[in-house]
Formats: C-alpha cells, structure tokens, sequence
C-alpha cells in the first residue's frame, strides 16, 4: 500500500465560542447589500437572527426565511430572485446544515447567466462566479460551514454539488446558540457526524495513520459527549466538542489521501426523498446494516475500528467485528434514534421502489470498491429492516 | 473548565505526493519573477533544484542560496537585496524550516519602507504587505509550510515572529524529496513534530477532547514510524506519515482552545544560540527534565499521556508519569538523539550562563501557567545534565 497523493485546501475563517456574534461587523463586508438566510424560523424565535441584524448595523439587510430541511431547488430560486432583484453582494447563512447548503446553491446560481435550473444537471463546479457567503451555525452536524459542498434537492432526487467557489469566508461556532434546539435534532446532528466520519475511515487500510487516529478521535469524542450533550443541552463544553467534531468531520482533513465510502449517505438520500426521513435517521438505519453486508470487505478497518474505538479486544476477529456493529446500533440507539427501516413504517415491500430510485439515479456501483451494486443495496436495505 | 473561544484560519494549500513539482508551473503565477531560496546545497546536489527550474520554465527565475540553519538576520538581508533589485514578485523556499522561515523574513522584508534591521525590532505582524510565496518541503519537522510563524536568529538571539501575511500559498510536500536526508536530520525532525505536538498537548486538561486526540495521533504515528523511516529512508509510507504529521504538529489545528507551553522551545534556543546545538536535539534534552520539574503542574496531562500515548495503566500515578517520561527520553535515544547536555559537552559550570541569558531576553515567566521562573528554568537545566 502506498500512502494516496491528495491536495488540501480550506480557507474558511472559523470563528469559535461564546458571544462573537458581534464580530459580524468586522468579518463582513462594510457597505455590503447582505441577505440572511434562515430556515423554519426557530432563529427569529430565540434571537439570534435580532442579534445578527444588530451586528450588521449599517448595511442593507435582508431577509430569506423558509428554507427548509433538504432544501429544494425550487425554494432556493425565490432566494436567487431577491438577490438579483436587490443587487445583494453578501450571503449570510443562519442556521444547520440545510440552510448553508441551500445559500451556497444561492451563491453560486445568483450570477449564473442563464437559467438557475440549468445548473442543476450541469452542477456548480464549473460556475466562474460565486457571491461571497458567511455562515452562522445553528445546527452541529453537517460540516457545511467549513467545506465547499452542499446538497440540494429537486424533484425527489438528491444532488451534492461541490465549487472551489462556495467555501464559507468565515463560519461562527457559537456552542450556546445550539442550546435551545430540540434533543432530536441534536441526535440527528451526532449521527450525521459520525457517519460522515465513518464514511471517510471504514474502508480498506491505507497507511493514513493521523487520518485514522483524528477519525477515531473524533468518534471517540462523540461517545463522550454524545448522550450527555443531548440531556444537559447547556452544558457548554460538551456542546463545543459536539460543535467542532462536526465541523472537523467534513472540512477534509480527515479525507486526506484515504478512500472513501458515501454508501449510506447515497442510499439515505433516496429514504429521506422517498419517506421523509430525517437525513440523520437514514444513517443509523444504514451504517450497521452496511457493515454486516460488507465486513468481508471491511474486515481490517473494521476490526481497527472495533479495538481503538470501542476497546474491543477479546475474542476471534468475527465476534469483534459483530460486537462493534452492534455497539454502534446501541449508541445511535441511546442518543433516542431508531434504527429499523420498521421503526418508520417502511416495510420490506417498499424496497423494490428504492432499489428502482437508486437506479434511475445511476447509484450501481457505490462504496469505495464500487462493489455495492443494486444487489447489495438490496441486501443492506433487507438488512436494515 | 470552558472550552476556550478561538479563531482558526489557514489558507495555505497542501500537495502532497509523488511527483508534484511539475504542478508548480500551475501554481506559481505565469510572468512572476521568482526567487528560489535554498539552503546549503544539497536541493542542486539531489537535483531538485533543477527540477523546480524546469517546472517554472518561462518565467525569470533567480537563486539565493545558503540560508543557514537558524536563519541569520544577516544572510537574509542580502537576499532581501537581491529582491528589491530584481523585482521579485514570488519566492520559492525549497528546503526545510529554515529556508522556509528565512523566506517569509525576506518576504515580510523586502516591500518593508526603511532598513529590514529595524523589522527584528518591531515583529512582523504590523507590516502592511508581503511578497507572496510557496514551499518546497525538504526536510519534515517545523511545520512551517502550513503556518505564518518564523523564527530568525540575530547576535545570538533567536525571535520568532508571525504574520497573517506569511501563510505560504502552497507548500508541496513529496516525501521522495526528503529520501536523501542524512538520518540525524530526520531524528531531529521527529523530535521537532514530537516536541511542537507535546508543547500544545502537555499542559492542563481544558475539555479539547478533539484536540487532544489528534496530539495523540501524532504522537502515536511518530511512535509507530520514526525509528522505522530513519532506520529505511526509502519506505514511502512511513516517511510520507512523518511528512504529514510534521505539518499538522504545527499547521494551528491543535492549538486550537487549548493552553501552551513553548518551554521547551524558548530554553532550547538559548542551547543553539549559545552552544550551536541543534535545535531538535536541545528540545529532546530538555523535554524530558521539563516534566520531571512541572510535573506536578502537569499532573492530569501527564497522567492522560502515560495512558493513551503509551499504554500505560499499571502503578500508581505518579510512577505511571515516571515511567511515560522515561520511555519518552527512550524514544528520542532510540533515533539516535542524546538527551543529556553532557552529551554535547555542556556541563553544569554553563547553567549561570543559560539562565543569564534567559533573563537577557526576558524569558522570565514561561510556560502555560508562566510559573517557569528563572530558578525554575534552573531546576530544568540542572535536570538535563
């Protein structure tokens, strides 16, 4: 094995910790025509879209409310619209992961000559201009606020974009703005990154050992923290290592020169399409389900991750292995999340329509060996009834 | 405890692998004047220096070589000389920390209105502009291809400086161009990773539950593969994780809300400055003795680190630090580093010297909790004989 060539790059300012909203002023723009971004409204609710407003004082603000969870192409075009109508040359997100997706599809389609549709068969790594954004996070799960991606959703179907353009200049990581949010969320929050961590360290070994020790601590981190940050949602320092896992999860760093398995992800974006499942319980419903399917092919990194992870050391290699799987179930369990495809009322007859959603899309051939073709998504899916 | 607020920012882009140099006509600006620094000349008797100046064909390239290790005021004086006159608009170091940090002086330098000497007064985090510059990583061990810090040496005094300017914009990193390093040089960088890794990590517990993982990743990958790429130079893997640990040791991701304690460092500067050792070995004598003196202060940490560092659980506490010590000061022998002062012929009658410097230079209060006072920097030293 032969340690992979990989390029780094990520120049998203960070910005961590309690009261920086008021650095607003300093990190955007003076003079900048901004709109804010937010989702279901909980920001206007608690205040933290007043205080926004407050630090922004001076500039021309506005507004973009009802950005919702899986944002949609066609909520995202209205946005695309104020911008254009206003001249706005600053984008602030305010909120999760679905809110910095959908302004980072905003950012890039605003200038885009041409229809915004069009950019979502011909994707956004090739736009020449973005307007620049800023993100104030609301939700720790997605990473958005220090990667360039962002997912969106038209028309039943899942579409992850990616530009050299949308990278975040800054993000704030107020622990204490994600107090107030519901313990459900936060679960969903915990297993987005852990899965996401999963998906970028659970492959084949490939000699990328700080990647596999900063993986390990990051999921290591979220067992410490995991439960007790959902039932004491103020205790502050729980909520920061949550906050800066999530975001460590998906900046790249721990993507460095390993392969990459996004199986669950891509076969989570069809039940969330399909049944309205949360993006978070789609992962605990697939994670285990794919590792029993594939532990022949994850057998290495399955047992590294059984003994580092959850210190299981005793035993002949299979056992280890079926009792990190099932370690995990009960973690994503414990945080208050179900995983049976049962638990939501999708039964084994539904999984000929997903197999059928998974082709239309062109997903035959997933994980980091391609090997996860229609068949074994099947198998997982039976699996993870 | 709280978890610290912080700011993370880091622009420098990352190319890492076999065979990059021919990227640099794709990095290094079409039309710019280069300067390449180099050091004392081993990059043109391995041929990288050719190879860089083929990769940059077409545009006018000019050379500076000899920069020393410890990078002298003096010689970078010459080469900010050799910019102005010529225009330079982009510089290449290509070389380890000393090219490296000697080039961000010369670029921090060079546009500076007034005598350069008068830079070694003021820092360089006030200067207005600095002449862009990219890295060619040869030796792996200051991390300064992924940060804006330098340290420049003047009349026996070592300063370091930083700047927001001095973020190199690229810095590739081929592990095959560090294959020809005299094995002390590489023990010397190992032990600079090690020592820059423990200075972020070994202070007092502060709830980085992340961070602390990933200081104990790489103090974990250094175990794993120091001794095997000095003993087998050409093993690319274990030679391409001591490169990327290198960069990580001291890229800011550790650091971030946690104390530090740069001991090691400041005291380790005076060994050079004054006895000309180098600067790797004056932190493997003196990191050892630093924790025999503080290691009351550093109790928790220390104990964490016997733990997850070296597996150490059996004996009490304070024999578990012992023992985590003694198998550190192992740990540097093992590379070929002597870890006493008599090893390099300073003996106790000097200690009067060192800590009059010290207090020359206003080294009074060091350490995270800055209760290294001269008597106690004393007791250090006395600890390293």
């Amino acid at each position: 094995m032969i340690v992979f060539n990989f390029d780094f790059y990520n120049p998203t300012r960070i910005i961590f910790g309690k009261d920086r909203l008021g650095e607003l002023d300093q990190l955007v723009p003076a003079g900048a025509r901004v709109l804010v971004t937010y989702g279901g409204g909980s920001v206007k609710k608690y205040g933290t879209l007043d205080k926004v407003k407050a630090a922004l004082g001076g500039r021309e603000v506005y507004e973009f409310g009802g950005i919702e969870p899986n944002p949609k192409y066609n909520t995202l075009s209205k946005a695309v619209e104020v911008v254009r109508e206003n001249n706005i040359d600053f984008l602030l997100a305010v909120g999760g992961g679905s809110v910095m997706d959908g302004t980072k599809f905003i950012a890039a389609a605003a200038p885009y000559k041409g229809e915004p549709v069009n950019l979502l068969k011909i994707g956004l790594s090739k736009v020449k201009a973005a307007i620049p954004l800023g993100t104030v996070v609301t939700l720790p799960a997605t990473g958005s606020e220090m990667n360039n991606g962002c997912v969106i959703t038209h028309e039943d179907k899942k579409f992850p974009y990616f530009s050299k353009l949308l990278f975040p200049q800054f993000s704030i990581l107020d622990p204490t703005l994600t107090f107030t949010l519901p313990p459900e969320q936060v679960a969903n929050g915990i297993v987005d990154t852990w899965v996401h961590t999963c998906e970028q360290y659970v492959t084949y070994p490939a000699e990328g050992r700080l990647q596999d020790r900063m993986a390990e601590g990051i999921l290591q981190t979220l067992i410490e923290v995991g439960k007790k940050t959902i039932d004491n949602p103020t205790d502050y320092d729980a909520r920061a290592n949550l906050v800066w896992c999530a975001t460590m999860g998906l900046n790249g760093l721990i993507a460095v020169g390993v392969p990459q398995d996004w199986t669950a992800h891509m076969i989570g974006h069809e039940l969330t399409a399909m049944f309205g499942i949360d993006h978070g319980k789609t992962l605990a419903i697939l994670q285990p389900s794919i590792w029993k399917v594939l532990k022949e092919h994850k057998h290495a990194k399955l047992l590294q991750y059984a003994e580092r992870v959850w210190q299981i050391t005793g035993g002949d290699e299979a056992s280890r292995i079926d009792l990190a799987i099932s370690k995990t179930r009960d973690f994503f369990e414990s945080l208050g999340i179900k995983t049976h495809l049962a638990d939501y009322n999708v039964n084994a007859d539904k999984i000929n329509d997903i197999v059928k959603a998974l082709e239309k899309h062109g997903l035959t051939a997933l994980s980091e060996t391609r090997k996860v073709t229609l068949a074994v998504s099947r198998q997982i899916l039976e699996g993870a009834m």
